[in-house]
């Protein structure tokens, strides 16, 4: 079934790929941008030389298609973009490794169903804070006016950056039809967490993504004079974000909870003054709708109660909520079958972070994601690594996962 | 005795220097800039209607001087530097109240020794990040060369900067000569807290200023995916700043204890990632000096055991440290005697905030200070204000006390 694999010229792409978009400071593939368009320009020389349609959808995704017996479609797929200072793996294993596996399957001669490989643009958000960009547009599951004037650090609109690499953000949503055949998805990615690499193990079944709750919260005191105001007399509001910050911890207690506050912002912002107001963002996730929701409740009555004790007022403004997705059942157990083949065991794990997939498996195409091992846990750093032999591994689990897929959509399924 | 005086006219005085120097967002004179500049030439007009010598020290600081029959002179001194966006008093009452007891004095004819109004240049530090810099450059406690170098947010060296009002820097030491014949040193003052408020009282006496001790502190742990990765394996460093600032307030639990953390720096700062490092600023005073070296020391142990729980590290960098400063207790007895004889009562506060007096004790003159009530306690900014009747009150206090000081200095005293 592996017949005409090359796994190790996965990685060597990989490191190709390291070579030509990256720096010292780590990967450098920000969608819409020209660093990010040198690579993509890179995988479709990789692609010519195979008998691929390749072509760019109304979204700005990049597709490759070997044509099979059937329009029916198995379809690979994950993103080159990555973060400023990013890693070499984050999305472009799934892209290579798919890569990889397409070469495999085209060396075979016509599948007996259709085969693509999907380049989704923008995954990381990473220059309009709008993650998961390419895929929520060709899935309709975000309307092209919400975003088209979001600008950049530059005050350049999204609309006109996507213009810039040919992209009508207008006609996005005619993209949708690239899925109409789609009959699975399937995605390669980093752990991006200690799991797998505690467990001892290379390559996990992603059962879903969480749900996640984001919430902007405002608290607000005032600000006087440190030296002089007495602390009984202070209406301290980073006091009062400090407690928060402890109770969105404290609401985490269950096991596959996360919860995150990333960052704080304090007015005025200076050692003599007591401060008068905070800002911060709360982001809770978990891989059950109730229980996510009754980490965001716990933590609201948390604040209301500090709020009162401090003399603060609190607002909370959400920023962000997706649903936890659950991947589909019968692919869920051909990616145990082929991660236990090949590795000889297939732990199952959830995603707290975000990925293409969700976008994909909430739009009605039954989807999977494979994890490898992430050195560390390490992501969106230049030290993020895997292991060679768990990238192999992995690549290999793909191509075994994909043969099966095929099999099975060959057959009338999954 | 209150012969010859006009508080109401101080107060007039301090709302025409308001009309000049202030717009919506507050009074704009911040020292070496050209509103502050003129401020300091509409004091000088207004001193010109006196016989008094007016002229400008090697430091940058505006003395006037009523010749008496002995050279020992009493001086009365403030700042009218303020904030950006500062308020009307702070500062300008001390300098426009004395003025007003200079006026009187001057029209009681030749005093039994002499009396200086001092305007100190650049107390509040905001521009360079120095404060009380003209006493401190005055009084020898500050070397030039340390600070020569200082930049404000456009790169001019603070050299540079006082250049231009016509200061050389490097000679600022020899205005030390100015505080050779002082026997006292009386500074008003409003509060810039809520005690006098709370306590319905117009006017206090001020023992001295408390001891500080300001560090930044360092906290590294490991940023990393926060939906990724599990609560027990992060290393979250603003979990630990979070603990940190509640272990501060803690230490503070002795009445006269002031504690601040007034700003926290998150690294990376973006919401889906577990912050890497935190820096942050811990302001500790207390009037006495071993409570403040307690309070210290219990949040520094503190600060370890997080770290070693949060498995992050902590650096400790003192940034700032000055001592209490008690002032003269005949000074203090004198001037309880002319607040109880002026508005019937005469708590005695500690300053937590910085005044020029404590550089001018700390240089061994006599010195001491009277607060008067701030509505609210708000200060450094547009909505600080004071009660008309109080600031009479005070500038009548103030001139009480001058004429109080002025008579025991001519019998050989303080």
């Amino acid at each position: 079934m592996v017949e005409g694999l090359d796994p190790a010229r996965a990685v060597a792409d990989l490191r190709a790929l390291r070579e030509l978009t990256g720096d010292e400071r780590g990967a450098q593939r920000v969608a819409w941008t020209g660093t990010w368009a040198l690579g993509r320009a890179w995988l479709r020389e990789r692609l010519a030389e195979l008998p691929v349609e390749v072509d760019t959808d109304e979204a700005g995704n990049v597709w490759a298609r070997l044509p099979g017996a059937s329009e029916r479609t198995v379809v690979l797929g994950s993103h080159l973009d990555s973060v400023p200072d990013g890693g070499w793996l984050d999305g472009a294993l799934g892209v290579l490794g798919g890569l990889a596996v397409l070469r495999a399957l085209a060396a075979a001669g016509e599948p007996p169903v259709s085969v693509a490989l999907v380049d989704w643009a923008d995954e990381e958000g990473a220059r309009f804070g709008r993650s998961l960009l390419g895929s929520s547009l060709a899935t309709g599951a975000l309307d092209p006016e919400a975003v088209a004037g979001d600008i950049d650090r530059d005050g350049v609109t999204l609309a006109d950056a996507l213009s810039e690499h040919g992209v009508d953000l207008g006609r996005a949503p005619a993209a949708r039809g690239r899925l109409d055949h789609a009959a699975a998805y399937l995605e390669l990615h980093i752990e991006q967490g200690p799991v797998l690499e505690r467990r001892g193990e290379a390559v996990a079944v992603v059962t879903g993504t969480a749900g996640v709750e984001r919430h902007r919260v405002r608290l607000t005191g005032q600000a006087v004079q440190g030296g002089a105001f007495p602390m009984d007399a202070r209406h301290d509001a980073l006091v009062a974000a400090a407690r928060l910050v402890l109770e969105v911890r404290a609401a985490a207690s269950d096991e596959r909870s996360r919860a995150t506050v990333g960052d704080v912002r304090v007015q005025p912002g200076i050692p003599t003054a007591v401060p008068g107001a905070c800002e911060l963002v709360v982001d809770q996730r978990h891989p059950d709708a109730e229980v996510v929701a009754g980490m965001l409740r716990a933590v609201r009555e948390a604040g209301d109660r500090i709020a009162a004790e401090e003399g603060v007022a609190i607002e909370w403004e959400r920023t962000w909520r997706i649903a936890p997705v659950q991947f589909d059942a019968t692919l869920l157990d051909l990616a145990e079958a082929a991660a236990r083949a090949e590795t000889g065991a297939a732990p199952r794990l959830f995603s707290g972070a975000l990925h293409d997939a969700a976008a994909v498996a909430n739009a009605g195409v039954p989807a999977v994601m494979l994890f490898v091992q992430s050195r560390g846990g390490i992501s969106h750093h230049r030290d993020e690594d895997t292991r060679p032999e768990h990238l192999e591994a992995a690549v290999r689990t793909l191509h075994r996962l994909t043969a099966a897929v095929i099999e099975r959509v060959a057959g009338g399924g999954p």
